[in-house]
């Protein structure tokens, strides 16, 4: 795994402008205040540029405008991405598919692409469609008549209910369920009965979803994760909810029921949204908020229930305060009062 | 899986009056909006009557009160329900054992049922009671000692620890823990020592437990939910915590050690209790809201810590007008020194 | 497993003073409400004295300053860590080793200990080292390069990534992910490019975790558990997180990525911190607290955003006092009015 690499051929990688020795070895990557010499490292936020100043990193990736004097230089656009690349380019394993375990048990009528890693234990229903090198770690369980795109990698244990539907390049971490049951009962007279929850789950490219997540199919239709959202740990995904393209979901967020999300919405950790809503592209709902009603599109809202972010920031400082004020009310009254006797009086 | 059923048939089944063609044909149960001819839907709100009216479904049922000109309709008490009762009318699948994979390991000394679907990689160990109808997805761990009801569904990767006792038609989702220890530490001088959590979990008939969630067993006693709860995703029950029967925990809720819950009590989503307190019968809990005291029955609490639903909704309406109390003081204050200038002067 | 042990060979393990018959005989420990007759009980909380005057135990565990006529005693410092030992006096099963199922998968090049209970569908990767009398219950899935320490039990369906390292006496329960990637994207108009997880994670000796926590790999560096630290169910902790020695972590908590818990800290269920702070020695952290800055050593803090607790609390307080004071503030803002037209036209 010990690669070496010029400085030229980074900076092709990530389509920046050397300022320096092209020729330069450098070694990998390493963050800027723990480099040796012989790495390379990365600032993304040009505020710590006295961190660049007194690196060992032997060369920097920095942003177009940035100038560091005595410093090997690569300039690019984002620095971050650069540096997301350059992990790749010393890290990337080689994928070696390892097939088919004798352990694994594979039911009629699945169509098997090629090159796979299917690991001891793993599971996989009746009318199975799996893809070209796809990837299935220990104990996978697929139920029957589930499609899974190329170059997908389902991690241990995760557990996917039939009938649903992963695209290529998805990534599973270990643990999560995929087509669970959505929460949904007719309640008479005290009894709760329960819904039939005859949909699925469809899951699109390049998603990527952490470990011991609950993705519930959909009551009658689809439980949607469009392409290129991400998401964390321990997040619920509500029946028949719709998460819009390349959106972040971050830990322990739960989305209710029915609730559609757009394009490149953000939802912090720990925050929640209610059942049947509404959320604009690019909404930011901030960590550990609640979201109660619709959420405009490009609003940033925090607080419980969610307000914009402005609003709730000024609320919550003041609301700090509150005993202060509650002593305040007290003094005017007081003041008012005396006022009032004198005023009263004189008038009397 | 394509029936047919006469309007007829579909009355008996939900006890309904028919308001139309008693042998018109219907294919299946779709959503009132989206709706094809040929389908019976189902209108529970009758709020939205305007979409009854713009249907193509060709039957619809409705409450009792609810007049629609021009549709076959079906009247019932409580149309959910019925629609709960027609999904399963079309589309409950019959069920065929499958028998016990020679993939599973059962222990020494179980008792196994008739009709039984024991699939690849199932784990039970010795001494279990398995009820006949059972259906044990793949990989569910099944611990010594064990009893398991009739026609009760377990999922994939569900953790079923020793000991435990779980009822008759009860279903649990992928990647559960049932019997998992308690937090229960012993700190001496900054050191925690383990409580041995000797007690166990039951599990009463008729329960839905959702995907990911994490139910202890109880330190000596046992752990409860009894019968007819039904718990969301990724919910956290504590040891020796009762949840009483026909209960509603929604995703995400937490529930801490020895709290007891009575009938029908209802934790909304992200909400959660601290430990030993008391719930009283039809209480809820609303979304996101935390208790720390007991809880009268039937009382609708909210906030943090949670109070009377309505005592919360007036002060959060507030809280976001504390900038212009601060500033409204303010102003007060000015207004009350002005006021004390002039009376002074006068008085003096 | 029935035992019976006398005060004197109690007093012996609990290193407590007998007040009373060192030579009764006692069956078991029995919370004080329910103890039967021949039973020990213990009284942690010198409060509760009146139910250790009824109670029907035999003898009870008391503090040193407390005295109850009549009664056969222990007394010792702590009571509830000498319930902890008592407990296992009883109860503590002796480990018999199963050996390594049959049905079990181990890699190429492994170390493994001896006394082992490998059980069925375990998947243990190439490279890696297990200790002496380590417990893998069904399903347990270890990647490629993992250690794990002696005497280490680790519960059903736990899924290990490659190149973890777990210490000696470690309990993880059921569900639980260790190593998983770490949350990292870099953004570029609009998609998030995944940053390598290159990291790994180290837990320490006589750490438990809980059921279905997650517990992710660092970007570069590791992800730490320190030793003696206790973690309840459904957990969140981020990369690069490092949660220091015998600290409490309680159900639903999340930690975001590169936060540092000092020793002895305490996260109450349901609480949060951002990503980046240090939290310091012996801090806690109230239950449902959303920590978003520093915290110090030993601070005690609650709310969202979290402050100091004391503060938190009288804030909390005047909270649903709210609408009263908006009340006030009218009523104060009439009178001044009241008074403004009185001085005004005297003054004119």
């Amino acid at each position: 795994m010990a690669r070496e690499l010029t400085l030229q051929e980074i900076a092709e990688r990530v389509k920046g402008e050397i300022i320096g020795d092209p020729s330069l070895i450098i070694k990998g990557i390493q963050p800027i205040e723990t480099a040796e010499s012989g790495y390379i490292s990365f600032l993304s936020n040009p505020r710590y540029k006295s961190k660049a100043i007194i690196t060992r990193a032997s060369a920097i990736i920095v942003s177009k405008e940035t100038e560091i004097e005595g410093k090997n230089l690569i300039r690019v656009e984002n620095p971050y991405l650069a540096f997301a690349f350059v992990l790749e380019l010393f890290h990337a394993e080689d994928y070696t598919p390892l097939g088919i375990s004798e352990w694994a048990q594979i039911g009629k009528g699945c169509k098997l692409g090629e090159k796979l890693s299917v690991h001891p234990f793993v599971f996989i229903g009746n009318d199975c469609s799996i893809g070209n090198g796809v990837q299935l770690f220990p104990g996978v369980s697929i139920g029957d008549g589930c499609v899974i795109g190329d170059d997908t990698i389902v991690y241990a244990h995760v557990s996917i209910y039939k009938r649903s539907r992963i695209g290529s390049r998805v990534i599973i971490h270990s643990g999560t369920v995929i087509g669970s049951d959505g929460y949904g009962f007719a309640t008479d007279k005290g009894k709760h009965h329960k819904i039939l929850q005859l949909g699925s789950v469809v899951i699109e490219d390049d998603v990527e979803i952490g470990s011991n997540c609950s993705i519930d199919r959909g009551t009658m239709g689809v439980t949607i994760i469009r392409r290129g959202t991400k998401i964390d740990n321990l997040v619920q995904i509500a029946h028949n909810v719709v998460v819009g393209e390349d959106s972040l979901i971050v830990a322990q967020v739960g989305i209710s029921g029915s609730t559609e999300l757009g394009k490149n919405v953000t939802f912090a950790g720990q925050a929640g949204a209610a059942g049947h809503l509404k959320i604009g592209d690019g909404a930011i709902i901030a960590a550990r908020s609640a979201v109660f009603e619709d959420v405009p599109p490009k609003a940033f809202v925090a607080g419980y229930p969610a307000v914009d972010n402005m609003k709730w920031k000024r609320a919550q400082i003041t609301f700090n305060r509150l005993p202060e004020f509650r002593e305040e009310i007290k003094q005017l009254k007081k003041r008012i009062e005396e006022l009032e006797k004198i005023v009263k009086k004189e008038g009397g």
